[in-house]
């Protein structure tokens, strides 16, 4: 009798989860690694940033997601290095032995070199990111309410977003509708209505992976809110008190950060060829060149598509390498014949822009408007798959569509209002 | 004509923020000053702490209470000191002149001159409190899932909480039904049922300000649940891997105070007489013996009864108070007689201890059991006065009462396992 074979998952975003879920009904020992405690449904932390979701609406404990599932183990912990001669993955304080590992570590925002203005002009990655930029936000009204100086009165009320791809496009549009509907009568000093919503991209257009018409349509949906949308820029400088477009400054204390792709960790753990932005070179199986026992899936892989390209960095492509990777270890242990090599099924696409306004791709159809908010909103709560009370958070979008309230704006952690 | 009377009131608590509202219809600038953007409800805080209700569920921006009130100012800001000679509050950057002063600053707890404790035992006044409490619970149970240490784990799976008040009791008998029902298949190699929970009070029996039929129903039904209650007992030292009570150390590494009443700064700031727990010793019209344009409210405040007693530091009683003073300084304003002196209708008293059992006394009636716990269910939806959704809130309670679910288990912020 051989050991139960050993899989090690790093990672419990929806590549890694779903990984570890369609492994269910294999005889191995899964062990599945992440930093956090819970699973995140990134489409819709933006709504946790502007207030809108409280972090339990939209994160939810990876434990209580496999909790059914007794071939699973989970651990908290975070991954410092992967030594593959000797199959060990290394945390702090222990190794954890693998025969087969899937590296399912995500991506990051990349700040085209310049580290240093992650701190005045944050990303949204996690729960954390998301209640710090919330507070970001709400402290600035606050602030401003208490300002004398109408300079920094107007540098508070300038929010600029970088970058304007799905994540940029909604908090833009979200945080224009906080201060044009939701916060108008909340102060006394100040109109919230007056504030400025900057979206700056280096690219020519909005939502670059939709088709020109879905583009130019969420162009004049945002700035049909007052969102001030600048294209072709790129932004030089950035600083606690402004961003540098060029020869252009914008006085802003709020910049939040939503572009570029920044390597995961894997590539280098691995030793392993990557690409341009870091991701990981991976085979047609997704597992490494050189190791047939290592697969890497989701953002942290570069898998090569047909005609040069790769496949996209969404939850979708992330689900289904996931699926594809159990299918392939399925195989391999039962001594079954390896399945075809990975092939992309692109779902479509879906972008939002406040409220009551959406784009949607489909392979047969492309829409634009109220019809597709609904449509998004729908798809949405349709994949909150494991969420514990998805009829409570329903409830929650309803009445806040319908009283134009936010109700999660609490600002928390320890950084003060000055 | 004279100047519209400017009123200022510190701390958006249940006193500060039932004064302002009270407030309404009298023609006078009020600001309300709180170093939080949120009114907290405080009776379900624990809640938040034990995974079972995120934040915004118990907490409201004081801005949307006070919004359609066009008479009041919120200001985001911490209170470091009072002139009263100069009639100004005084913030880190700026001074706020008032004419009439309301001082609802609350109260924390005490740690009787130990107060290098509360980094290891720490307190539940705050949304970030309860969250940093809720990852303190939470982390201890995942790192006892990685302990190999055996010793290590007994430690990681012992909680103790020092106070046995209706926080400290609430806090117990949730944490044991935690570890019993929500988190006990969550995990594989430890199992969370053996958890031990370990109540700690220094007199001699819980819910001391119940009469005794009640303190001993609530500690059978403590007992019931696992929870080791300890009388009698007073904590001696108190570490990072434990508690002192006297000769017997209970190794944990996870302790919660719940115990004391420390004093609020409002006695320092105005150089005005408190008594032993630091509260500041008002008049019959809530006013400081040598200031009739300053009050003092709720948990600051020691408000005489007849027969040498004080009014108590609970919800019902910092309400009433802040009506009272809104009465006062109405009159004053319009040039009325003043009220009567201020008298305190005692309302009864709720505690629960975990799901279906709660302890109730009102003037003419007592109750225990499930019965007690509905009712004590329904009183605290009734009093989330304000609340966006009550409603939401409600399915949530209901859908993690039929389910054992607490949905909000994040471990957030930035301490790590180890």
């Amino acid at each position: 009798m051989t050991a139960t074979p050993r899989i090690v998952i790093v990672g419990a975003g929806f590549g890694g989860l779903f990984a570890a879920r369609a492994l269910g009904r294999v005889d191995a020992d899964i062990t599945i690694i992440d930093r956090h405690n819970y699973h995140l449904f990134q489409p819709l932390l933006y709504q946790v940033a502007t207030a809108g979701l409280p972090p339990s609406d939209v994160a939810w404990p990876i434990r209580s997601i496999l909790r059914r599932q007794r071939n699973a183990t989970v651990l908290l912990g975070e991954v410092e290095a992967v030594d593959r001669a000797r199959r060990i993955v290394r945390l702090a304080d222990r190794d954890i032995p693998f025969d087969y590992l899937v590296l399912a570590t995500g991506s990051t925002h990349s700040y085209f070199g310049r580290d240093e203005w992650q701190a005045v002009a944050p990303g949204l990655k996690s729960i954390d990111d998301a209640t710090a930029i919330r507070g970001r936000i709400l402290r600035a009204f606050e602030s401003a309410e208490m300002a004398v100086d109408p300079e920094r009165r107007r540098r508070l009320l300038t929010f600029v977003i970088v970058g304007a791809g799905p994540t940029g496009v909604e908090l833009a549009g979200t945080i224009a509708e906080l201060a044009r509907f939701t916060l108008a009568a909340d102060f006394r000093r100040i109109d919230p209505r007056s504030a400025r919503v900057v979206l700056v991209e280096a690219g020519p257009r909005v939502l670059a992976a939709f088709a020109e018409p879905q583009s130019m349509y969420a162009q004049r949906a945002l700035e049909k809110l007052g969102v001030d949308v600048r294209l072709n820029a790129r932004v030089t400088q950035c600083d606690a008190a402004g961003v540098q477009l060029g020869d252009e400054r914008i006085e802003s204390e709020t910049a939040i950060w939503a572009a570029g792709v920044a390597a995961s960790p894997a590539g280098r753990w691995l030793g392993a060829p990557t690409d341009r932005a870091g991701r990981v070179l991976v085979k047609s199986d997704l597992s490494i060149p050189d190791d047939a026992g290592v697969f890497v899936i989701g953002d942290a892989a570069a898998v090569a598509l047909p005609g040069g390209k790769v496949v996209p960095g969404v939850a979708p492509a992330a689900k289904q390498q996931g699926r594809y990777v159990a299918r392939v270890l399925a195989a391999r242990l039962a001594g079954r014949a390896p399945p075809p090599p990975f092939a992309y099924r692109d779902p479509g696409a879906l972008a939002t822009i406040g409220r009551r306004c959406a784009v949607i791709e489909f392979p047969f159809v492309t829409l634009r408007g109220w019809l597709a908010w609904w449509i998004w909103g729908i798809a949405h709560i349709y994949f909150l798959v494991g969420v514990p009370s998805p009829i409570v958070v329903s409830l929650r979008w309803l009445w806040e569509y319908l009283t134009y309230g936010r109700g999660a704006r609490l600002i928390t952690g320890s950084e003060h209002v000055d």
